[in-house]
């Protein structure tokens, strides 16, 4: 196999342990938040502060929280000098050989390439609150408040994605399946993405269809 | 198995042959134009008026090329009267057990019950061009007139469904699986979908996922 599946995902969803399932029975890399610390260890960018910046657009950052070389923030906001590191970088690991990427616009990044399958996951609201409820680091929030987290964090990640790429973030037009996994949960969505690889890469094979 | 699924989808995409095969691999009915054959059984309105009403909304039809019985075009626009009836009978079908029921809002009729999978098929322009080029009745039509033929056909099918339903045709918060076919052909689409419906029923059963 020699595919390289991109999934985007509402907040809520199982994005991360559908792409981490997925990539664990195909044996191949998973990346997600590991993405931020390839740019990291470059060192231009602290940790810290990429962790606050991840999938967000943010050109109001006041440069010296940000910066270990400080010149060139003036010319561009801090938030695309990453972006634009990041893309390098998914773009680098596609080379590589087939993987799972989560997030980041990779969709978009790698939307040329003929070996690369586009996903987008999404959920029933109250399924996707329900299901970061019982997330240890979000246990303790109250439900209204939760509610609103799920629904900002999905802003953002729209707002990311629609600075980057110009377009609209989850809508199927840019991507090639896309899964309701309030129907499926986590195991049937990679099932479902297992079975779309196969079919796709039966498709590709010559004499596969009449 | 006892879902009923419903295939939305663009022109050319392979909505119907996928809805076919799919529908034979399960030995369940298969639901698309049959639809209009059972509204017109029922005598109120002729075989060739519904023919041409299929899935438009038009409510300058003359009413006197239209119905049999005539008295209440006045108060109920033709194609409503049409749609309405036509929903009723899917209702009707779905009782009866699973089936394959293409295009014709049924999604939307039948969005509120627990067995039912609703799936959007789509694909590149390009390709359903060239599908649709291959396709006997059609086979003569000029590219250039195709591909109107083709987005045309597309934008009454959006008209249609708004009309009907309100919500944006196509948009997947309105399905719960969204295919390009591009990326998978006929066949592929099809194990695709079955793998979801296998997955949405391992999903329910009891003790499937911890």
């Amino acid at each position: 196999m020699n595919t390289v599946i991109t999934i985007g995902r509402e907040f809520g969803s199982g994005g991360h342990e559908i792409g981490l399932k997925l990539a664990d029975a195909l044996h191949i890399p998973f990346y997600d938040k590991l993405l931020v610390s390839m740019v990291a260890e470059e060192g231009e960018f602290a940790q810290e502060f990429l962790d606050e910046m991840d999938e967000k657009v943010d050109i109001h950052i006041a440069p010296f929280l940000a910066t270990r070389s400080s010149y060139s923030v003036y010319q561009q906001p801090m938030s695309d000098r990453i972006f634009f590191r990041q893309a390098e970088i998914i773009r680098g690991l596609a080379d590589e050989g087939p993987c799972v990427i989560v997030g980041r616009c990779a969709d978009y990044v790698l939307a040329e390439r003929k070996n690369v399958l586009r996903v987008f996951l999404y959920g029933e609201l109250e399924d996707r609150i329900l299901r970061k409820s019982k997330m240890n680091e979000l246990a303790d929030m109250e439900k209204d408040s939760l509610r609103k987290h799920v629904q900002n964090t999905d802003k953002k990640r729209a707002r990311y994605y629609r600075h980057y790429t110009g377009l609209k973030w989850g809508d199927k037009e840019n991507y090639d399946l896309c899964i309701n996994t309030s129907k499926t949960g986590v195991d049937g969505a990679v099932e479902t993405i297992k079975g779309f690889i196969n079919a796709r890469e039966a498709y590709l094979a010559p004499a596969s269809e009449s």
